[in-house]
């Protein structure tokens, strides 16, 4: 029997930096992972799709680069096998990075799975690999796993999810994206540069789900513009091995395509893991937490995709500083208003706090602040083609509360808006902010002013 | 005569801007622009250079690509004059810009040469062109001009100044910058890219002046390795058709090169406009002003490079809005501290607030925490080669003071430091943040744990 004061089921970025943390503070920290370091994230989420689409970014550049002047001969093409091996190579890298640094702070990493046995005088019991251990706190962030949908046919065929699609070495002549979502739409973006005719289906009427409409369907013009076939308000009903079947206001249509790949959404993993050993309540689809990410339990928390909530790694990493800062006693809790989400597209799109959308179904009174990002010089410097987008929103004491950016780097400069939706910044007090002069970020200041 | 609450004498940054805030509070504006509205900045400076530099990166991306799987047939060149007529275009389609959201907000444009007259019944008296303006508030943003030095040999030859250098549609085999800051590395960085052999001779023990030595040291390594020559702690004392003599410690050489580049640094342009009539105090090189950029003259403002202080587009733009603010009664004034300075080299450098050597000059304690850029998993999917730095710079109360990078996006993801450092954010404040993952922005929330 091994005693620990705390256990971290789960070495995602929530897991991760929950040992590091815990560690530093001074907890005696044991952190679990059952298949790969650094979780759905690093080794087959943001870190290896980030890599492809920069390399896409990189063959987009070098086929448009005679508009700024510069001379590729024909030809440009790519070796698909050394995009993903270099793929494969970052991923190693960056997970021996978080194995190392883990270490370095003094958790012990244990790589096997772990389950919840029980609770026995006050203290959580667990197991891994034949081995006991007796904590007084458990985090638990087992993360979440691709939601398959019941579609008639698709078990018979040899579809992809995002893992595979990171994997092949081969492409498809044209592949159909079940779901625009933001993983949907960022594959789109790079099987579309690798030349692959590509398809999108979704159900609702625009892509990227709870993102800014007007954003997104500028993002989507753009695609469309690029040989992307777009399907809204579209149901799959059938798949083969030849396409998708849709049915669509009433009609049926067939979307033709060699490979499929299915990107609905994502589940939290809540069942391997022995939640009902220590009676953990759920709420929908996930772990139910509070504000410090505590459970039903008073000693155990979850944190990341297990809640089924946000779904994105950057909530993950905060949510488990939150819960581990509430064991240390450091007063904290989780702000989910100024959680940026980005779609790394070319160009990016990225949006933090309130959307006009939901502040009209609320019916919250608000304003907007809109420039093209062609006012800024840097974005003219350096977009001969393509426009975008800075969206301010504001409520009635003319607060910061929602912005939305099409453009690159929105990535990069979203976190400008995160940090004014946070301290809830007025427009004349953001006006007072210095960015340097040329960058895309100047346009923010312009919007305030606009 | 013709009466207006305000005139704004130069059509820079600083002038546009002011023009702008000035009708749109309400005021009855004329702005005076002897040569090119948008200024040095638009026409000879920021827009232009960065115009070149990010051609230049394309040029190194595609030659480099290889390096990431993507195959460029051999023969990657450019037209150089393409690369400077699309310069030319940005610059046409930016100030063609300004002048219309100067006229926009209702200011009047005159693109004439102004010279303050005098003073009269409390009015200011403007003459333009042999038109009389009386204006109750004025503001001088007259900007700066290229310093020459008086060394010999240099009136007979024909050197370049940064406006010549992006003029040219010829390029030398190889070039000699005299003057290492921020203007001398960025061409330094261009040439360096378009195949030209490159020398920078520099002063001081370092380049890039004020800015942070170590990540200024790196990047000088950095172009060391790409072949460009550096000779600090270097007194030129001759220049010929061949190259320039320096002294060097006692010794005497000569670093040859077909063309040189001033780049000494840059004087507030004070004499012409006629400061004299309305007795402006002038402080060192340029003009004396307060917080609020208000003149020894009561109704008198002047900003940008014309105070001879900051010499940064930014500044003068912020500056205006101050000006026009005091002005309007709104209650504002100039923080320096959160001021960032950017080279867009590439990588980018920049910095906000203290640097460390001016700190230990003050005998003012202080702590850093730094990482390399490689902790930041989006800085590993998107550079193949070179490292770079993110330093922070914390006070004895575990303030943010400075900050200082070396990396892309520098230029965009510097401002972040810069509203921590405006808002004197403590670290564990600061930690709180939410970056979006994975960015290169990351990296300030990993070294805040560092």
């Amino acid at each position: 029997m091994k005693k620990y004061d705390i256990a971290i089921i789960g070495g995602g970025p929530a897991g991760y930096t929950a040992a590091e943390r815990a560690a530093a503070g001074g907890l005696k920290t044991v952190l679990f992972e059952k298949k790969a370091i650094g979780g759905v994230c690093l080794n087959e989420g943001c870190i290896p799709t980030k890599t492809l689409l920069y390399t896409a970014k990189l063959l987009d550049n070098a086929k448009g680069a005679a508009k700024y002047g510069i001379s590729v001969p024909d030809g440009v093409g790519f070796e698909l096998e050394k995009i993903i091996s270099r793929k494969d190579k970052v991923v190693k890298k960056l997970t021996g990075g978080v194995k190392m640094t883990v270490k370095s702070y003094g958790a012990e990493l244990v790589e096997k799975e772990a389950v919840i046995i029980g609770e026995s005088n006050g203290n959580i019991q667990i197991s891994a690999d034949g081995e006991m251990y007796e904590v007084t706190y458990l985090l638990v962030c087992t993360g979440s796993d691709t939601v398959i949908p019941p579609i008639k046919g698709l078990s018979e065929i040899n579809y992809w999810t995002s893992k595979e699609a990171l994997e092949s070495t081969v492409l498809p002549k044209s592949l159909a994206i079940i779901g625009g979502g933001v993983i949907g739409m960022e594959f789109a973006s790079f099987f579309n540069s690798m030349g692959v005719k590509v398809s999108v289906i979704e159900m609702m009427p625009e892509i990227l789900g709870a993102m800014d409409k007007e954003t997104s369907a500028m993002l989507r013009a753009e695609y469309q513009k690029r040989g992307v076939g777009f399907y809204l308000n579209s149901k799959v009903t059938e798949v083969s091995h030849t396409g998708v079947t849709i049915e669509k206001e009433g009609t049926t249509s067939v979307v033709e395509a060699d490979k499929i790949l299915v990107s609905v959404g994502r589940k939290a993993n809540i069942n391997r893991v022995g939640l009902d050993k220590l009676h953990i309540e759920l709420l929908r689809n996930g772990v139910k937490v509070d504000e410090h990410l505590l459970t039903s339990h008073s000693r155990v928390y979850a944190c990341g995709d297990i809640t089924g909530y946000s779904m994105l790694a950057h909530t993950a990493i905060r949510e488990s500083e939150v819960a581990i800062n509430h064991i240390l006693g450091v007063e904290d809790w989780m702000n989910y208003e100024c959680v940026p989400g980005v779609v790394y597209t070319n160009p990016e799109l990225a949006g933090v706090g309130k959307t006009e959308e939901e502040l009209k179904a609320a019916g919250i009174s608000y304003h907007v602040q809109k420039l093209p990002m062609a006012y800024s010089g840097r974005f003219v410097a350096e977009n001969e083609t393509g426009n975008g987008l800075c969206k301010l929103i504001m409520d009635d004491n003319d607060r910061i509360i929602g912005c939305h950016l099409l453009g690159n780097p929105a990535s990069e400069i979203i976190i400008v808006a995160g940090i004014a939706v946070r301290y809830g910044y007025t427009v004349e007090e953001f006006q007072k902010t210095v960015f340097p002069h040329p960058t895309v970020g100047e346009i923010y200041h312009e919007t305030l002013f606009a």
